[in-house]
C-alpha cells in the first residue's frame, strides 16, 4: 500500500482535537507553526538527528525508536533547565510501512504527551531511514542552565545510572565476557532504547545547579565541555560512581568503561555549591531519582577531568575519551574496547 | 583527513565574533540555544529536510546546496509573513570532505546573513547525505499569514516566474524536445539550485494578503491547500501565467506542465482583495519582483482549482496534480510527463 506525503502526516502525526497538548497558535499543517513563550520567558532550541546504523539498529522496536528520537532532544532541554513547549519532526523513510509508522508515532507522541510537548510541524521524505527532531522549550529570562557556570569548590553530581546503554550495546556487539544474563540484557536494552529525559530534574535545578550538561557522548567527555566552558578542572571519584544492579555484577574495568565513556545515557551531570548539598539530595528524593555526588570542581584551567579512586587519592591514568560519531565504528559492527583512546 | 564531530561544527559553522547575525542569548555550543522574540511577537517555526537523490543531485555545487537547504525553509517563513530569527542544522554526511563542507557552509551562511538569520544550533552525524533545517522567525501577534484566509472575490497572485526549476530538472532528465539551449539551462538550473526565498514579499504582504503559501509542490497543488483550508474555489487563467524568457521559448504544453505542476519554485501564491490591487503592484515594484494576477477566488467549496484560458472562458480539463515525494520517481531517474495524473 502506498500513501502520499500529506496523507502520512495527517494519518499518523496530526492529533484528533482534544488529544495531546495544544499550545501552538497555528499548528501542524500551515507553512509554519506559531508558538508564543509565556511572559518573562525565552525560547530554548535544540536539534538532534538519529540515523539508522549509527544511532539505532534496524531491529529496534519502532515505538522505542519514536520515544528515543524525542527523548534525546528533550534531554537537551533538561540540561538547560527548559520546559518543553513543542517540537518538529523531519522523517526520512525508505518506504511507507504502516505498522512501523503507527508504532513510531505511538512511542513519539506518548513521550510528547508525558512532557506536554506538542508536535508543531513536520516533513516526510523518501530516503534512507533518518529522524530529525528540533525541540523548543522555555526558560525564564536569565535562568538558563549553562555549561559555563561551574565554580571551584562546587560539587559534581550525576543523575541515575549511566553506563547501562553502553552495556547493552556491547552485549549486542558480543564483546562482553562473561556474557550478559537475559534479565540484565532486557533491562539495559530498555535503558539504551528508551532513555528517560531528565526534564523534571532540569526544572528543579534552575537556580540550584551552577552548570549542567546531558550525557550523550560519555560522562567524562561531556564533563570536559563543562570544564572547558567554565575554565575549571574536576576530580571524579571512581568509588563514588553509581552502579546499577546490572553494572554492579560486571568486571570493574567494564563498569568504568561503561560509566565513564559509555555514551547514550541522557543522564544529567551538574555542578552545585557544597552548601546546597542537602537541597540536591532533597530534589532527588522528591523526583524518585538517584542523584550521586561523584566529584569536585577545582581551580586548574579547562583540562580533562582527573580520575581518583576517592577524594584525596592519587590521580589514576585516564584513558576514557569522548564518544565521537566520526571516529567510532557504527553500532552494528564490533568495536574496539570503548575505553581505549584512538 | 578525519575530523571529529565537535571540530566540524567549530571549524565550519561557528562564526568568528562580530561576523554574521548575533541574536541568540545563548548560541551554538551549549545544549540549547536561547532566543527571544521581540515584544508583541510570536514565534513561527518550520522544518524541511533535503535528501540526496530526492531533493538534489549528487553533482550539485555544495555552496548552492547550502543555499537551497536554508532557502526552502526561509520560504516557509515568507509564506507566513514571518521575519527570520535563527535556524538549526542537522547534517548527515557520508564522510568528511573539507572542500565540500567549506562550500556548503559558505552558501548556507551567505544566505543566512542576507536574511539576518542566525545559525543557533546543529548536529552532525555520519550517514547518507541529508540536511535538516528548522527555521525560527517572528510574526506580530495575530498577524500571521495563513492558508485559511482566502475569501470569495479575492484576486489570486503569484510572484516571480514559477516553472523554471522544473524545466531545468526535465533538462537533466533528458525529456525535453527540443532540448534546452546552454544559456537557458544555466539560468534555469540556477533557479532550481539557488531559489530566492521571498522573505521581503512575505513581510510586505502582512495585512495585505488574505492567504498565502509557498510553491514547493506545484502551483495548482499548493493553491489547493489554500482552497481546502479557506473553503473556497479558484479559477486560474492560463493566459495570465507569467512566462520567464526561458519558458516563453518552450512548447505550450511544457510551459503549463512546468508552471502549474512543476514544483521546487519557492515563489509565493497569495490572495488579496481586488480593491488592494494597486497596493500589490506597488509592493512588487518596490521589491523589484514581478507579481502577476493569475486568477480569482470563488464561492464553491474547497475543490481543486479550475483552469481557464482567460477570465470568463470555459474551464479546461485539469490534469496537473501535486508533486508528492512518495509517488514521484527520484530526480535522478527519468520521469513520466510531469503533467500526467497517475
Amino acid at each position: 500500500m502506498s500513501l502520499g506525503e500529506f496523507d502520512l502526516i495527517a494519518k499518523y502525526f496530526v492529533r484528533p482535537a482534544g488529544q495531546g497538548p495544544r499550545r501552538a497558535v497555528v499548528g501542524n499543517g500551515d507553512d509554519c507553526a506559531v508558538l508564543a513563550p509565556a511572559a518573562g520567558m525565552q525560547l530554548a532550541v535544540s536539534t538532534d538527528a538519529l540515523v539508522e546504523g549509527r544511532h539505532f539498529l534496524s531491529t529496534v522496536d519502532p515505538a522505542r525508536l519514536g520515544h528515543k528520537a524525542l527523548a534525546v532532544n528533550l534531554s537537551d532541554l533538561a540540561a538547560c533547565g527548559a520546559r518543553p513547549l513543542g517540537f518538529t519532526l523531519a522523517l526520512t523513510l525508505p518506504r511507507v510501512d504502516e505498522a512501523w509508522l503507527a508504532g513510531f508515532a505511538r512511542g513519539l507522541l506518548d513521550l510528547a504527551d508525558e512532557h506536554d510537548c506538542e508536535l508543531v510541524g513536520g516533513d516526510t521524505t523518501a530516503g534512507p531511514l533518518a529522524i530529525g527532531v528540533t525541540v523548543l522549550g522555555e526558560v525564564p529570562v536569565g535562568g538558563v542552565l549553562l555549561r559555563s557556570g561551574a565554580r571551584p569548590g562546587d560539587e559534581l553530581w550525576v543523575s541515575g545510572h549511566p553506563g547501562e546503554a553502553r552495556l547493552a550495546l556491547e552485549a549486542f556487539r558480543g564483546t562482553l565476557h562473561p556474557s550478559l544474563p537475559a534479565e540484565a540484557f532486557d533491562a539495559t536494552r530498555l535503558a539504551m532504547e528508551c532513555p528517560q529525559p531528565r526534564v523534571a530534574l532540569g526544572l528543579g535545578l534552575r537556580g540550584l545547579a551552577t552548570a549542567a550538561i546531558d550525557v550523550s557522548d560519555g560522562l567524562l567527555g561531556d564533563l570536559g565541555h563543562i570544564l572547558r566552558r567554565s575554565g575549571v578542572s574536576a576530580d571524579v571519584f571512581a568509588d563514588a560512581l553509581p552502579l546499577s544492579r546490572w553494572l554492579a555484577a560486571r568486571p570493574r574495568h567494564e563498569q568504568l568503561d561503561c560509566i565513564l565513556a559509555g555514551g547514550d545515557d541522557y543522564e544529567l551531570v551538574f555542578t552545585a555549591p557544597p552548601e546546597r548539598h542537602a537541597e540536591v539530595l532533597a530534589l532527588g528524593a522528591q523526583l524518585g531519582l538517584v542523584l550521586s555526588r561523584i566529584g569536585s570542581v577545582g581551580h586548574r584551567d579547562g583540562s580533562a577531568p582527573r580520575l581518583r579512586l576517592w577524594e584525596g587519592a592519587a590521580p589514576l591514568a585516564n584513558r576514557w575519551v569522548s564518544f565521537d560519531h566520526f571516529r567510532q565504528p557504527s553500532p552494528s559492527t564490533p568495536a574496539p574496547n570503548p575505553g581505549e583512546a584512538p
